[in-house]
């Protein structure tokens, strides 16, 4: 298996193109690393030269009597193939290719980068690209990079890392976190990802002992299996993956597909994947920097009670605004410490937010007592205090920093934001003591979640899910599947779909009318007509047998009159239900992820509310019921008190099942659609029932 | 009239409680005062002292001979009443007051925050506060505030103003305008709001000449009428009013009720208020912030066309999904000039957002042509150009600029913010062309979306509503009313009200079974029985007279045994009718804006999707559209290619007629409820109608 280091840390480096102009592409990375003073080999690559910016030069990898580690590519994309072959012929770990012309501009680069892919599967030659602007490690002053940004700003020091599928913006990423003082340890973009992936670089950087949070950027992901497998990785090394995936609009999508000809799935289900497997989805790059920054005293809540101590309270409303947003719990301080609070300040608005008023100018002591009682006996997670600019008065800000520390003793498990706005030397001074300072209140919140979120996700002791593939195996027909078919397939695995049956003889039926006063639906049974409403194969309230005889007449004639072509296998009578929450519960085959479940509101909402849950499949019971908590619509569901006003355990054993059913027959289902299914209190049926074969 | 001038421009201000002791309420104005140069007269007052910080002090304001404009009341609660009545006698034109202990803290404050009250309604003495932080005129050096604030940061001259409730929070907004180098011009808290609110702070502001935007935060309005007339002001100003509105969460709420002890009305309403006002309402102080500074070159775009170009096909994506959050346009370029663009750049994605690529480096005219190409045939009312830190390279940052300005000549309506990471030096540079600079391209997008907003509400030509209230006046019974008396005052209002009959004689109902088979709805008639379900009140599916008679008897039956002590005003029967969208349509008179229509799902999904849009009462023909239009649902109204699917037209009247009746009989109606009605293709009904009166 690839590490980190076998990549990140070569004790030597061949670059084929290099270049003395040190603003080319093949120049950059060598004065880079000439000016940071890497220390291992470097073998410019140049037939034309004897030397490249002062270095003796080769004419080609094979001149080099040494060992060569990783081999820099930066020639034109007709000969990269060829240097290739001769990288591994010296037994080379890593290529990395800047050449731009391949799968992006499809035609002869296609096939290039086919050639690629195959040297790399056959021979063990990892490939970074094509198509890509580079990587570097600071640590070893590794920089195998044309990206200008090093110029502007040198790394510093520190266990960030950054994966990014795109060049430019990782460079950006690169860039602001800089500013924002992020010692940045590994820079890595993937371009094109022939061989090595956003996925497999995070797998990477979670096994690497000197990372400790990973930033990451795509606009697609290919191997959607090695791609959890890594925030897997990271999840259980308690080390945060905070990721940026763009493309969620539908313009967005597009410019993506234009951009890296890759189709990037359904955004919703990226959302869903990351979320499963505890990576942080962020909205903004700045919010990538605000969260990244935000773990650097690797604290990270255990749950989502947040204690706010304010000296503004118009400040402390807006707090606990954005804090309801980002669904943390802003709850009150009991009774008591209220009491206590009060005494302390008697203007003080105690409850939370915690109202310290102006107050606190007089007498620092106050912050130590407040934060005090607000982590002893407000059960809080975490603290965050909004300062304005007051902690940036030179008077104030020292004592507040050692009022803090005071506070904090005995708390190391807690975290404390610090929302202030500071001269840049006041907030190292905080930073250093382990208080991260966010100057906007919104954002210092955001941050707050975000911890959370991966607090809560470090913490997850989920139970391996016992999943045995062949209890689930089931048969299929070998022939078009028609909706008796499809309804009997899913009966057969437990889903609840309404009995129908095929009439083979009308005089059968009069059993059906015997009992009760059931009305019934009958059908058109064939595999060739998707509308049957349209053509009048579908007729409802049939209350007796006459009715039937009458209805199976007129659906064979109308069939016959308006779809002559379509070959019937029969007709078919189902009893008609009404009542419940119309609902769709469906399965299918994610082009990236694989097995997908979904349930959430149907009916003529469906596509308007777009109120639906996804999940890997299978699903555990637990998850079944976390996907119908986590839908806007819940409350249908839940009556007051949160109790079920539903059968919600057979509709969790529905959703189990269809997850079974889809993850245990994925080489042959392609889809499956229960809509509508009907929810009630004590009932869970689909009327119609749809199963699309591979 | 007050103007701004009058309060914010005094030849001479006395300050009562002035201090010696420069970090004191009463000593910190005068000291801002006395560094910054105030060239007006200052009038320290304080029986203790002869002078205070050097400048001669008198112990009433009485013994002051000179005239006195403006009073600065920094003294206990209890003495600020006479030392207004004394303010009163000087002629004094306003009194800002920063003492607390007034109606926040309820008892005793009440009554003295009353007795200020009058004093400045009988007088006409503007007063300010109480339990206020201060204001300020940069232009004129004049500091009557105890923030300090001030210390840390002097004003730089410029056209931005800040109107907020909150002392501490309007000075965090002030620091940080300040550091993003923002110019404002006046600053004014306004507290408790005993007389000066921060609409009327709005409405000043407008109206002077010096003040380009307005930056206004509250957790509450309390006189609706003034607050939207301000906002009126401003937009036929063209001045962009951009407000923080907090208290949106539950526990904001209460937080913002325990901080003012003022209730804040229901937040959805304070939404569409200020966005039907063309008040942009801010999320975030950093947007709040990034909006106003992106004011400054006073470009309202005409449209919300974006065009999009970038260096990074990430950050392009990255914009576009951004921009959709928003609802902004990011449509492509015309056909024709993605050809001309793809000659200029054949590796160039020419689509929008336009990826210029690397290439760009290499040769700078690249900008203008693809900027012009861009605003001359892709028909965008915008542009935001997304650089990275490549804009900060010393040395394209100049060139990138000369051709950003050659690029926009001809063009002066259209704005082009730069996404990009560079030193300050650069930023000023570019700023100075009237080229907005904003790092984050998130937060450029959004910035750009507020900028479109103003654009539209700006050129909105809206016609004056022709509302005769008295066309619209009732008569209401002077009774308790029951269902059918709510149903006849609406069906008189001209809404769709389902006809009901109060049932005299059962014999009269013969004729209704005649006809059709329509089923019937009988329900007890009573003001006294709001579930009449429960009680047994309601009978379904009556399909002839001898059900009738069954039902009639059952019902009392049912009601004697259930609800013995109400008040039978008989028994009501109704069509039933089925099929359509269930909808709600309601109307009330909301504390603070006064009659309020509004229309939304209906059904189970009411409380659960909260899918409802509120507008003033009354609204014309287009709004009520846009209320229907506004909906997450609106899918269900409007079938493919936008046109309704259901009887748009009814609706729309309904809407209207509802509107014109709460807005002409406010003072009489509380609140009608028409749920559900029935929206379908061919009609518009209401089967249950209620009405609230007074």
């Amino acid at each position: 298996m690839t590490t980190l280091q076998e990549i990140m840390s070569p004790k030597s480096i061949a670059i084929v193109g290099a270049s003395d102009n040190k603003a080319r592409i093949g120049g950059r990375p060598l004065a880079h690393m000439i000016e940071q003073k890497f220390s291992g080999g470097i073998f410019p690559i140049n037939p034309n030269r004897d030397s490249v910016q002062g270095i003796k030069a080769y004419s080609s990898l094979l001149d080099v009597k040494e060992d060569l580690d990783f081999i820099l590519v930066a020639v034109p994309s007709q000969i990269v193939v060829s240097v290739l072959e001769q990288a591994v012929e010296k037994k080379a770990k890593t290529a990395l290719i800047f050449s731009s012309g391949f799968s992006e501009i499809g035609g002869q680069g296609q096939i290039y980068q086919n050639q690629i892919k195959k040297i790399s599967k056959d021979s063990g030659l990892r490939i970074i690209g094509p198509n890509c602007l580079g990587l570097f490690n600071s640590a070893t002053n590794f920089y195998p990079t044309f990206t200008s940004t090093i110029d502007r700003a040198t790394p510093k020091p520190g266990g960030i890392s950054i994966a990014s599928q795109s060049g430019a913006y990782g460079s950006h990423i690169y860039m602001v976190a800089h500013q924002r003082g992020l010692g940045i340890r590994y820079w890595m973009t993937t371009g094109n990802e022939v061989d090595l992936s956003v996925g497999e670089t995070i797998q990477l950087m979670a096994e690497d002992p000197d990372v400790h949070s990973i930033m990451a950027y795509a606009e697609s992901v290919k191997d959607g299996e090695q791609f959890t497998k890594a925030l897997d990785t990271a999840r259980s090394e308690k080390k945060p993956v905070i990721f940026m995936k763009v493309g969620r609009s539908e313009v967005g999508a597009a410019a993506a597909n234009s951009h890296t000809a890759s189709l990037a799935g359904e955004d919703v289900i990226y959302d869903e994947v990351l979320k499963a497997h505890g990576a942080y989805r962020v909205r903004s790059t700045e919010e990538m920097l605000d969260v990244a920054y935000a773990t650097k005293p690797r604290i990270f809540p255990a749950g989502k009670n947040l204690g706010i101590v304010t000296i503004s309270g118009g400040g402390g409303v807006l707090m606990a605004d954005a804090a309801s947003d980002e669904g943390l719990i802003v709850g009150p301080m009991p009774e008591d410490a209220q009491d206590e609070l009060k005494q302390l300040v008697p203007f003080a608005s105690p409850m939370n937010p915690v109202d310290v008023t102006a107050q606190f100018f007089n007498d620092l002591s106050l912050i130590p007592k407040f934060t005090d009682l607000m982590l002893s006996k407000g059960g809080y997670d975490a603290l965050i205090g909004f300062w304005t600019s007051v902690a940036g008065s030179p008077v104030l800000s020292k004592p507040l920093l050692s009022s803090l520390k005071q506070a904090m003793k005995g708390y190391e498990d807690k975290l404390f934001i610090n929302c202030m706005v500071a001269p840049e030397e006041y907030v190292k001074m905080y930073e250093k003591e382990g208080f991260p300072c966010i100057e906007d209140p919104t954002r210092a919140i955001i941050a707050m979640s975000a911890l959370m979120f991966f607090g809560e996700k470090f913490n997850l002791n989920e139970a391996k899910q016992d999943f045995k593939k062949n209890d689930h195996v089931i048969k299929m027909p070998k022939k078009k599947l028609n909706e008796i078919d499809c309804s009997e397939i899913l009966r057969a695995a437990n889903l609840p779909v309404v009995k129908s049956l095929q009439i083979k003889n009308l005089d059968d039926l009069s059993s059906l009318f015997k009992n009760d006063d059931t009305k019934y639906v009958m059908k058109i049974l064939s595999s060739d007509i998707q509308h049957k409403t349209e053509v009048g194969g579908v007729i409802l309230e049939i209350k007796n047998i006459d009715q039937a005889r009458e209805a199976f007449k007129k659906i064979h004639k109308n069939v016959n009159e308006k779809a002559p072509k379509a070959i019937i296998d029969g007709v078919m009578i189902s009893p008609m239900i009404k009542g419940g929450v119309e609902c769709i519960l469906g399965a299918k085959i994610d082009p990236v992820f694989g097995p997908i479940v979904m349930f959430g509101l149907g009916g003529i909402y469906t596509e308007v509310m777009k109120d639906i849950s996804f999940a890997e499949a299978p699903v555990s019971s637990d998850k079944a019921k976390k996907m119908i908590l986590s839908l806007k619509s819940k409350d249908v569901f839940f009556g007051t008190r949160g109790q079920p006003s539903v059968d919600i355990k057979s509709l969790i054993t529905a959703i189990v099942n269809l997850s079974n059913l889809i993850a245990a027959n994925f080489d042959r289902i392609d889809q499956v659609e229960m809509n509508p299914i009907l929810v009630s209190e004590n009932s869970v049926i689909a009327l119609d029932a749809l199963i699309v074969t591979k």
